[in-house]
């Protein structure tokens, strides 16, 4: 079947079951209730001082009963540094359990190390955010029988809540906790900032462990995660090294070609109309994502403009705007950098939030709705306007789908931006490798030739023209860039399918196929 | 059919249905997992940027649909001061609507006015944990046909989850919220603090109103109450008086009698064995138990002892506690005066706890289960160390579970205290008119006649012994006091059944029966 993008989906995937095809961006949204099941907080005792604390890593994935084809859960929040996903497998795999399902609100380069666990059968489904390097290769080169499964943080949330995803066990590292398991990434030697992709984890896996470099007396304050959803309670030497979460992607960038970017993006948002009093907003961490805060902060302080809050993924960057009075608030679902710690853990308006507040898509309003202006970065864009943040050129796995739709769903102001062309590959073209986001969640794409304003928001296109800004039919840009850098080779797949792409509310937006090599 | 205690306790209820008897204080808790059912999280959407915010609390309660036979749920924290529940009944009742299930956190003296509201069948059933004054006499006399069902703070968050209470609308106060929902009881001019009561119920109610006499800019901080749980929000003139929710109940008193009572609680504690570094503590806010945390204090300071938490209902006397670095951290569930909010809303280490984290049984591991510590008032005490703390001594229903069983079971040391008689009423009883918490979860109680030991807990006895504390046998102390005051007369009850007195897990410890007249 094809759904209401021209995607191909198929009607059923052995292993995952029956796809319900992408029908648009709010269409679902619309029904307001949902007839989707929901899966309720495991209802289970304890009885008073009982003790939770275990003597080793293993002592406690033992003590879960861990049993073949189980789900089990982890979190990103230390990214490249993360050092406790591959050791819970290896020890799983030890153990002799195979056929697992793995459910990571992402993975990065710190997780290559699944490839093994992949191959031998320890690991045969995963759901995750974004996967990259070498796993993201197998993946590709069809090292899994069973598709992974992309999901949006708001998409994962709704997933864990409606039981799509059914945790059988959560580990969850932290920086801090207590005997009891009150835990937070705020604090310690390898405080990674919010804790906020796991709240929903603990909240509806069957059992859950912490696992933590510094164990606190009782109770270990702030409690991101509280005790009544924390079975086991394990001290490790180290969780990982917060030092690799950032890995330089959260500092302005230098590039001349960036700036430009950001220069003209903020340029766009300040004469979209939404540039006002109380505006909310969203920048990624990358390359240009970024430098657009800086143009921002500069054109805020110029025309005494105060927002309401900042969202996301938060930055070093965006704590100085909050500590300059810029915003209120921030809600921090994730720190891109280990020095947001502080500032998560003593200003009361720099706010740690669960993903499902964040973003899912399937409650009385997560904070995503309440977005006035997000900047997305993306790896290609088409002409509409459908953005790929999960393939690469050569149609690899190697991006995440991370807030990328979640926020473009529910922004007033979607931009995307990006240079028209990488090497000599064009980023603009005629369709995407791979859907991510909806074209018709995205209202501008600001490239160093232009700016492209999706023709389904005729009145941003108006003020822009008004203010003088270069607008530019996407299709032109297109064939100008084609110009350039000609036209890459088509790349070859097979017919097998190594990934499905879910947008947030849990339809197929896309399905990504196997390298032929 | 007998329950454990030898109460009698029917096998079936018309209109509530089958009971399960009470088999001991920890006998549920000790199965691990819990076969009861559990509510998920209602799965629901809007679209971005959606309004909630209502012209009118008519209005709001107009768009939530009410039906015939809904149950709805309201919190207590502005307890005397209320001004909200009975005006949303009044509401429901001039729309039509009839046998409501009203399931409020408690019921106090400002719900008076709900009687007229019981007799025309506008309610027809009540969950709460307290009843008093003309509500409870009025109950008490037959005037509902369903027995009210009186469960602790614990057992009401277990009955939440477990679908035992199934809320169609949750009506929440709050002195502060934004036009999303985000709400908190912690700012505002009817601050009233901690707003725990209310977590469970919103995030399990189908529907959820925030209802609040301080709308403020987007976003409330701090957000106790997150908008991805809110479907409306009202604004109104007054939720409430703050001023009425201490009622002078927590000042140190002055009675020489409860002073007496509370020094040698205070001298039991001392020589417990609890009385340690990191002992975690909790006293209600009645006359005795509060006083009994003065003169702990005095003795932490003389000994050189912190303590970990203080728990429960906070006072501004657990506050400054808090603020002479006495304990580590303040657990607040409810704030028993309107000056505990501003500590709630800037020290971190004074935490707004929700219910289900404070005392439910049925999850991981609550609070109470970590506490060591607490001192209980009672309004009746038996031989057995079996506690009243809902009927009167003529019968009437006129006090509160509160967590007074959840406390008693989850403290190493379960402190009651008492004067052996008011007036002429004998408070130590062969038998208590109600069992709200079984004597087994009781170790010594404390009257200005003497210590009494549960013989169950033969250590402490000793210890108390070698202290040179003054203890005697229960039984005699029953019949020195019956000697003092005469033997009252046996209340006359008829065969109806007015209330049931859930225990924290759901099982049913006692009945309460009508008084005949």
């Amino acid at each position: 079947m094809k759904n209401v993008l021209g995607r191909d989906i198929p009607e059923y995937i052995e292993g995952i079951g029956k796809l319900e095809p992408f029908q648009g961006a709010w269409t679902k949204l619309k029904k307001g209730w949902m007839d989707e099941p929901a899966v309720a907080i495991a209802t289970k005792a304890k009885l008073p001082h009982e003790n939770k604390l275990c003597e080793s890593l293993e002592e406690a994935i033992i003590k879960a009963n861990p049993v073949n084809g189980m789900t089990i859960s982890f979190h990103h929040h230390l990214r490249e540094g993360d050092d406790v996903i591959v050791k819970c497998i290896s020890i799983l795999s030890n153990l002799g359990i195979n056929s697992i399902t793995l459910a990571s609100s992402s993975l990065t380069t710190a997780h290559d190390g699944l490839v093994p666990y992949i191959q031998d059968g320890t690991i045969t489904r995963i759901y995750s955010s974004g996967i990259r390097e070498k796993l993201g290769k197998a993946i590709s080169k069809g090292i899994l029988d069973i598709p992974v499964i992309i999901q949006s943080h708001g998409g994962r949330a709704r997933a864990i809540r409606t039981g799509k995803i059914k945790i059988d066990l959560a580990i969850i590292s932290a920086s801090a906790a207590d005997c009891e398991g009150n835990a937070t990434g705020a604090v310690g030697k390898s405080a990674f900032g919010s804790i906020g992709y796991s709240m929903v984890d603990v909240e509806h896996a069957m059992q859950s462990i912490i696992v933590t470099d510094n164990l606190v007396d009782y109770p270990c304050i702030p409690i991101s995660i509280a005790q009544n959803f924390v079975d086991y309670v394990v001290k490790v030497d180290s969780i990982g090294d917060p030092s690799k979460i950032a890995s330089g992607t959260t500092r302005i960038t230098k590039s001349p070609m960036d700036l430009r970017i950001a220069q003209l993006a903020a340029n766009v948002i300040e004469h979209s109309g939404y540039f006002q009093n109380n505006f909310s907003f969203q920048v990624g961490a990358g390359g240009a994502t970024l430098a657009v805060a800086k143009f921002i902060r500069d054109k805020m302080k110029k025309k005494n403009i105060t927002g309401s809050f900042m969202l996301g993924g938060i930055t070093s960057y965006c704590v100085d705007m909050l500590n300059e009075n810029l915003f209120k608030a921030l809600f921090d679902v994730q720190s891109f950098d280990a020095a947001v710690s502080s500032s998560l853990l003593n200003n009361k308006n720099h706010i740690e939030v669960p993903s499902t507040l964040y973003a899912n898509p399937f409650n009385c309003g997560c904070l995503t709705n309440k977005l006035d202006i997000v900047v997305l970065g993306v790896l290609e864009i088409d002409v509409d306007f459908n953005v790929n943040v999960i393939t690469s050129s050569e149609g690899y796995i190697t991006g995440a789908s991370g807030g990328h739709s979640d926020t473009a769903s529910g922004a007033k102001l979607a931009v995307a931006v990006c240079p028209s062309f990488r090497g000599r590959i064009p980023i603009i073209k005629k369709r995407v490798n791979t859907i991510v986001t909806p074209g018709e969640s995205i209202d501008v794409l600001v490239t160093e030739r232009g700016i492209c304003v999706n023709p389904n928001n005729k009145d941003l296109e108006l003020r822009l023209r008004k203010a003088g800004l270069n607008i530019r039919d996407i299709h032109d840009l297109e064939i100008e860039v084609d110009g350039i850098t000609g036209i890459p080779e088509k790349i070859q797949f097979t017919d097998k399918i190594v990934g499905i792409v879910e947008y947030r509310d849990g339809t197929i937006i896309d399905v990504i196929r196997q390298v032929k090599e």
